[in-house]
């Protein structure tokens, strides 16, 4: 960051906050939406971060995306769910999404690192009240996790939809930070005898492992196959 | 939590607090130090949360282990690093740690989940000022990731341990959860024409991919074969 302007943003970008320009390794930082988008689809679970009694909560929950917006649902009994009730002004929060895809293995143990992609969104959450909303809150976090998969699911009913909280966040404060390639070793380090490189890390589904009471004839569905 | 009594625990496990009994299933909470210890084991990428101007924060950053105690580190220019200043009383902070371990489909949308195993920490982050404590909660940190790798590695130099900042967070007020096994349906669901079960998620490892410019000689390393 030079000068004293404003930051701004190209279209397809948002524009980055004091909160959002990292203190370090600031050329990892980038604010371009499909690259966001990207990093946020192809997760479900994230850390979900509040402030309760002046202490930060950092906790793991599913999400689901829509346009511009994120969703994250839960009891209505939760502790965040409930301290976003509509009458109050919302919950501070602080979402984060990370992907890990190697392991950055230098000669020097400084120089070790991981190449990884996150996203970091700021906001103010606050609780979905509109029930059409709400299903289509619902339907994403759920397609989220296994796209297509809501159209071959009962829908929540009104018991099961008066239970669930969902509270929704606005993809405004965001950034993503990436990181990848090889090692970064000095260059008096090279010819150290120690190995040096990445190594590839991946998440994969294993063969899906059906109830045993399914109903006659339900077969497994094509959108599993490819996942 | 039965009664005003304060909570006990037994040995090897982690005494229940306000903030580690959760509102909600509150049956896949768990106190014990080996399952702790099991799942930050396996793990090296946390998200910490903190406070900043009143807001959460929650970053994915690396972590180590050493007994009860867990190592974190950065850049001593990073924002949460030097919150934690020699000076101040310390950093409250949050450690989340999750594993996802399944996809669960159920027939309802309601009752779709994840498998997974997860473990917060909460309490004040210190920076580390002893140098061989320093030392040790590197070497943690890069055993983390690959186990045995920080004998194989340049250690750190008296410029790289100045720019680096250690904090430590003491295993004290401290939970897992956990979600296993199948699919949780409402038994008039059962015969709905809907694929239910858990699909398995992995991480795995790639091939190793070693730099072009390796010291003449240098073989894969036998812990990399193992991962």
């Amino acid at each position: 960051m030079q000068g004293t302007q404003p930051p701004t943003s190209p279209p397809g970008a948002y524009t980055p906050t004091d909160r959002t320009v990292p203190t370090r390794s600031a050329d990892r930082a980038a604010y371009d939406k499909e690259l966001v988008h990207e990093i946020l689809d192809e997760g479900y679970v994230c850390h979900l971060g509040y402030v309760r009694d002046g202490a930060p909560v950092v906790l793991p929950t599913l999400y689901g995306r829509v346009g511009e917006r994120l969703y994250l649902h839960g009891s209505t009994g939760s502790r965040p769910l409930r301290m976003t009730g509509v009458a109050d002004p919302g919950l501070a929060v602080c979402v984060s999404v990370t992907h890990v895809d190697g392991l950055v293995l230098a000669r020097s143990a400084f120089h070790h690192s991981v190449n990884y992609r996150s996203v970091v969104v700021h906001g103010v959450a606050r609780q979905v009240t509109d029930p059409e909303e709400k299903r289509t809150a619902l339907d994403a976090l759920v397609d989220h996790v296994v796209p297509g998969r809501s159209r071959d699911a009962r829908p929540a009913n009104a018991k099961e939809l008066a239970a669930t909280a969902v509270i929704r966040l606005d993809l405004d404060e965001v950034s993503a930070k990436v990181r990848t390639g090889g090692v970064n070793d000095e260059p008096e380090d090279l010819p150290l005898p120690h190995w040096a490189g990445v190594v590839p890390v991946h998440t994969v589904y294993g063969t899906p492992l059906a109830e045993s009471d399914l109903a006659p004839g339900v077969a497994l569905p094509d959108y599993l196959t490819v996942l």
